[in-house]
């Protein structure tokens, strides 16, 4: 339906629904078609958000005399930015998915007063960026909390494992974890760790950039982890996020084996020691490598994680003085190293100690790929012979989380060695060749 | 020549000189052909070590009817591996490569008492493993020292740049820095920054195989390393070793821009935020981006490298108290934080405390590639306004090389903040667009 009217293209554009579709031509000749989205608080008078058919949003300056088609109304059940989930009509049935939200840039917009990014506060203008997300069956939103990634800590992630379980238990077929992209690894690790049996998904998914901005990769994302989350049969924590730097693959990541690698990229997240589990193209889920199929018994919880850990990153200078006082009251500490698990043998002395006080120290890696292994060297094998877990080809961030989970589970540092050399959720996956990577 | 007799074949063996070229049938009909080198200790009566054309080294148990047949003398210039470079004949003329030899895999053999790794401590042993080095002119050996690289600290860095300005100036046309994997890009960064005005390349090689195992890439590598240590216009500190798992092509990598990324790979080393500046293949050396030309001033040491500095990797749980006793009395501080260069602001305030104190504290990403970047969240303006230099797209080890550099070149914390922020080896290439990598 055509409506150019005569009134000011703005005035039309201001009363209409969000989610309506419309197309712009304005007097430059330049011609516009989306979705009309919340504008921004600060982006001034007459200028008009949309998101396009790519999922970037834009902004558009609108002069009274710019031509204004809509093409469609707003979409019946809502979702077009102004109305709440929880007011939506509850005609949608099937089988849903929980959207919970934790904060980020995924959830967050451009702040034009000082250039940077603040978080977004209410759902519906989280929902209101992204129509379209109910195409294939409802979503629920879940806010659990609004917290940048750097501030979310070990109790937000029980708080998220929590929620988690509560969700499926009301009925989610998948759930999805809207978090920032700093520390979505750490979380996913964690959830990892958290959850047993579960039901189906649990898809952590974020934002390199905030859905106001032409190239957020927020909308294509959710969309993808919404479209995962449906997935029949798989049931483990993953991570999905953009694939390379087109639009239509992104990566679906085991939550233990996956790491942000570059602080501004959409494909940022790499899954490390291994291939990913598999890929997503359009609603196309291709599962290429072994998974964790559903469990028929009810989602468990098996928190809390413990405290007192740490990440130690070893290098050349490092004084053994120094190390110590951060080791200090420590019930455990994971050591990245060099290569495949080393530290100058200066450092021996405070390890031993540490060790018989019942501190767990864990080694890792620093290079992120291929195994901590103490048997090639002379400084591995007295590091293991000084009680050193070597931790094979776990992430140094995997194994910190491991091992506060352990810590929750036990006091015994034998039965949190044990746990630890116990594989869990796909963490490990033991010695690899040195060279089977493509 | 053949010389097929009757004698005992492993008797006839024993006596050929290192590097001398055979042909070995044994009776069970397999043939070895390759150069005599130093055989193990340990590798027990009648075994053979020979290096094959690949330049991997087998090991062959010689029955009494084997058959020999010697191909070819071992070279007249010696290195056949009996002869120490120093009592080599000085008939070799031409320019010369000073190869400083420090320890670590590539001067390492396996032993096989333990099934460990043990460094090799005759000079002449390390020529032996490696004949046709001087190919293409002469190569001498500076023994520097015989350390594993976890236990190369800033002042070994230091007695390192010294020989290598004392090398050039005794009339080197280029320098190799033989080296273990583990702490080879710390290194590299800090002869970049030590060294100033060189004439000629230095390139630092390692190996991730021992040079006495059938997959060693110490051959290859320091082959490729002395090719390079010849190019008549490059004049910086660059990594040579192996791109990809064939053994024709190895990356040439600027030795501030560098990271071992995989724990026993042989293309382990990777240049990040950027390519490596060129390649090498066969005796090609294809120079594509920039690179820094030799200088007409005399090499010059900047050193000392200044004391008590360290790296600070930031993770979920970790506590401001455990951070700042870390950091006590340090004059420098390199965080390792996430994403864009964020902590969870509860550590704001021992942040402030140490700028306070004249500390200086660096903000990088533990992504290890793309921008930390201040400007883009709430989080970043607060950390900057604290005082926190951001580093840019500087590795966390660069800037920690850097800073422990520049702390050593003045006790005030704007001079060491001035000389941070100065590019001077090609450490930062200043802010990246987010998706400019390939």
């Amino acid at each position: 339906m055509s409506e150019n009217g005569p009134a000011d293209a703005w005035d039309r554009l201001r009363a209409l629904p969000m989610g309506t579709l419309v197309e712009l031509t304005t007097a430059d000749g330049a011609r516009w078609r989306g979705a009309v989205v919340p504008p921004h608080e600060m982006s001034g008078d007459r200028v008009l958000q949309l998101k396009l058919p790519t999922g970037y949003n834009v902004g558009v300056r609108v002069g009274p005399t710019d031509q204004v088609t809509i093409v469609e109304a707003a979409p019946l059940n809502g979702n077009g930015g102004s109305t709440p989930s929880k007011t939506r009509p509850s005609s949608a049935t099937g089988p849903w998915i929980g959207l919970l939200t934790t904060g980020g840039t995924i959830a967050s917009r451009v702040d034009y007063r000082t250039g940077g990014v603040r978080p977004v506060r209410e759902e519906s203008e989280i929902l209101g960026f992204y129509p379209d997300l109910e195409r294939d069956g409802p979503v629920r939103v879940v806010p659990v909390f609004d917290r940048l990634s750097e501030e979310i800590g070990p109790p937000d992630w029980e708080e998220m494992a929590r929620r988690t379980v509560d969700t499926f238990s009301k009925g989610a077929s998948g759930v999805v974890v809207a978090h920032g992209t700093d520390t979505l690894a750490y979380t996913s690790a964690a959830l990892s760790f958290l959850l047993e049996d579960l039901p189906g998904p649990v898809v952590l998914v974020g934002a390199q950039r905030s859905p106001d901005r032409p190239s957020s990769d927020g909308f294509t994302n959710l969309t993808a982890a919404v479209t995962l989350a449906r997935h029949p049969e798989l049931a483990e924590v993953v991570v999905v996020m953009h694939d390379g730097l087109s639009d239509d693959r992104f990566a679906i990541h085991r939550g233990t084996r996956v790491r942000k690698m570059h602080s501004s990229r959409r494909d940022a997240f790499r899954s490390r020691n291994g291939p990913p589990i598999g890929w997503i193209e359009g609603s196309t889920v291709h599962l290429v490598h072994p998974f964790r199929p559903r469990s028929t018994g009810s989602p468990r919880y098996t928190g809390p994680m413990g405290t007192g850990a740490t990440i130690l990153w070893f290098h050349p200078g490092l004084e053994p003085s120094r190390a110590e006082a951060f080791v200090a009251g420590a019930r455990g500490v994971v050591i990245a190293g060099t290569g495949l698990g080393h530290v100058a043998l200066s450092h021996l002395g405070w390890i031993k100690s540490a060790v018989a006080r019942g501190t767990t120290v864990v080694m890792t890696t620093q290079c992120l790929e291929g195994v901590a292994d103490p048997f090639v060297y002379a400084t591995g094998r007295e590091l293991a012979r000084a009680g050193v877990l070597y931790a094979g080809d776990m992430l140094p961030e995997t194994a910190y989380v491991k091992l506060l989970w352990a810590l929750g589970r036990s006091d015994d540092p034998h039965a949190v060695a044990e746990l630890m050399k116990t594989p869990k959720a796909g963490e490990t996956e033991g010695r690899h060749e040195a060279e089977d990577h493509p």
